[in-house]
């Protein structure tokens, strides 16, 4: 495995689960494959669970862990080419890449969408050129339209939790104050469609996903017809992608709550989180013993151990 | 061990203190208890000794530790409940706290007094939800009213240094630009009210320190008479508890130089650092062989090593 | 090995060059030297490749690596001797690096020179604070007026590269928006006129180098002259030494391309990186065949580790 960004990249589904499955009961199973191999985790942007997990599923695999703070650390990067370099920014990405690939044995890298430019988001410009220059298998730590770490977790929480053998699941979106990106929602989408679910999008017109993510999926613009019968509610907010990066509501009826919940198949409440409070879900629901967004942040390292532990294979070769 | 915030939280003090004797000694000799075992230190403010201290204690364990910056390198954590979170705080402590914890094995966090409101400082709000949400043990950094790494510390470094077997322990406040916690003369007092040791506190009037950690100690306004005869002289500052967080006094004449010195018994000097030379003492003072600053910041590592260890200890049944 | 400032604490120059190519064949083969050691890095200014490397060349010799951002992490550090602390620093760096002596066993540092004071700096006041109050070995990660780990990591690369026994080498200033401390250049000089090469350095005339840096290496002014028969372009911006940090000159003529190139013996070109493109190099020739700018960063491992490691050597008598 030399990149993690798609689902595509993880292979067979059911054998992916099963070597969570297997990781997850023996964490520190695997340290031989770590010993004396370092992973760089680079941070464009804010972390929490990420930058936590993934130093956790490191150590667990022996492997030593450095992580970076782009921006508080080191030094502003230029990303664009043929610039002549006398602003602000005194690196170039095309240097700091091959180094960094040099000081490591696998790289991952969050950056965030910078809603400039759909195509410059959509290319995946600058993971792109990590996976190009730096001669390292590159995870994606959540990038411009992916978060795959993320919607593994996710799938291995579902798998956990399902009591029926195909259950209904149900990504909603809600408001929040800011333009987020599409990342979370593109790879919860594009994973649930190559697993064996029944899966549902529901958000206001507008909304609509990128069709490479979207894929088959039904999209249902009534929310609570959406929700009838789910077992699984997956709710995030995302900022459009036809208007690119544009706010097209903040409709607090869309605000997961009782009314909503009670409609499901006395769903799973999920989240990827860091969630807003009673702009993305009431209290009462994501307090109550229905909501699963703790143990589902606890199945990132899981699924991050996964990837690195295939990748640390990979290199045995 | 569950908790570290109190001296009761350490059980018997001599006990304790050969226990630090012994770890001291033997730095290395715990590791398999910290084999597999990761510490998160969460810091919401600035650190140097408490960072670089607990690390290396960690580290002598046989941990790994994860060191997390909650505003540089995470998100902005809400800490109220019942909020719409509409604001600049993108995820809530209620759902960080157990992230965290399902992500580590023990837990420290350095969390100061906000000033806002004392009882919600005086309830160690922040610290106690780690606490009850994080289902892991806890220590304290120095949180909001405590500092007991530190108190710890200043005890083992009495020990080391007293000529008579119930030395006399001054602690005087000395003045300072900025408004600063009560922490650590908290700590301090709560940890000589129980050690055995001949306990003054000297501070201009308004200073008196919260009834639950002053206890029964003697209290001295005039701070040459608290000086006479003293065997370790331990100079902080800290604002007022009964005019919460307010600057009452910045009385130069307070600050610890020769005059004072020359009463004692020939004191040892302490103070927890940082310090403002010339504020808090004078550089004559700090400087002179009587200063054991120095040796008492150096058993930061040790004080944070006995309690890691128990913790360790704990975690095995 | 107690500092690491100059070319001559290294000793003999082929005896490193060769323990450099054992280190970097292999490098895991001295973890025992490492074992329960510590190492803090300590970070007044940013670092991509110093950050990465010397952690890593840290963990391949089996020692913890604690990094410290001075200001980021820590308190703002008083630097100035007899000074009443009544203003934004609340600790002396005359604490400070004790404490951080008492937590390790090797330190780094990195100091940029301040540009406020020449003596001030080309006296190395605050790395030499490091060394005399520390109790440990000290390492320059790039301090006020050299560079070490970077120009034995170039003296490395250069061994790896030459074809001829005794190369030309030629140090090239070149223009850059922002005033650059004489760090880089200082070392480089100080390590070639040690090393068995024809070394000449070429700038506008007022860019003279410190006299104990360039001691009696040829100095050209005319550019193109100097890179005749060339066999490594060395690249490189510095503010001026004798009107102690100003811009004297920002002539575009000096940025190195294919003109000057093609003068040379089909020269390498070398950086130590972050580089301005455009400014100090053209993308066409930064990013030829004979770039080795890459290569280059990574030897700083290789020598950061023959570094640590003679050091731990030290410490085991």
């Amino acid at each position: 495995m030399r990149t993690f960004l798609h689902v595509s990249d993880i292979g067979d589904i059911e054998k992916a689960l099963a070597e969570a499955a297997e990781v997850k009961k023996n964490p520190f199973a695997w340290q031989h494959l770590g010993r004396n191999k370092t992973i760089i985790l680079i941070f464009f942007n804010s972390s929490l669970r990420t930058r936590l997990s993934s130093q956790k599923a490191a150590m667990n695999l022996g492997m030593n862990a450095i992580v970076l703070n782009v921006n508080g650390d080191s030094w502003k990067l230029e990303t664009e080419m043929g610039v002549v370099m006398d602003g602000d920014k005194p690196e170039h990405l095309r240097e700091a890449i091959p180094v960094i690939g040099s000081y490591c044995d696998i790289i991952g890298v969050r950056s965030f969408a910078q809603f400039e430019n759909r195509e410059f988001d959509y290319n995946e410009t600058i993971l792109n050129q990590f996976i190009r220059y730096s001669g390292k298998p590159v995870i994606s730590l959540e990038s411009a339209t992916v978060h795959p770490c993320q919607a593994f977790a996710d799938l291995i929480t579902i798998e956990e939790h399902k009591a029926a053998p195909r259950p209904k699941v149900v990504l909603t979106w809600a408001p929040h104050p800011r333009a987020l990106p599409q990342a979370v929602p593109n790879s919860f989408a594009e994973w649930m469609n190559a697993a064996d679910v029944d899966f549902v999008i529901t958000h206001p017109k507008g909304y609509e996903l990128a069709p490479q993510f979207a894929g088959n999926a039904r999209v249902e613009y009534d929310q609570m017809r959406a929700f009838e019968g789910a077992d699984f509610i997956y709710a995030k907010n995302w900022s459009s992608y036809t208007e690119y990066g544009k706010i097209l509501s903040t409709d607090r009826s869309w605000t997961v709550g009782k009314r909503q919940m009670d409609v499901t198949n006395n769903a799973y409440f999920m989240h990827c989180l860091p969630v807003r409070r009673n702009m993305i879900v009431t209290d009462e629901v994501i307090d109550s013993p229905r909501s699963i967004v703790i143990p589902e942040a606890a199945n990132r390292v899981v699924s991050a151990q996964v990837v690195m532990k295939r990748m640390l294979e990979g290199l045995q070769n």
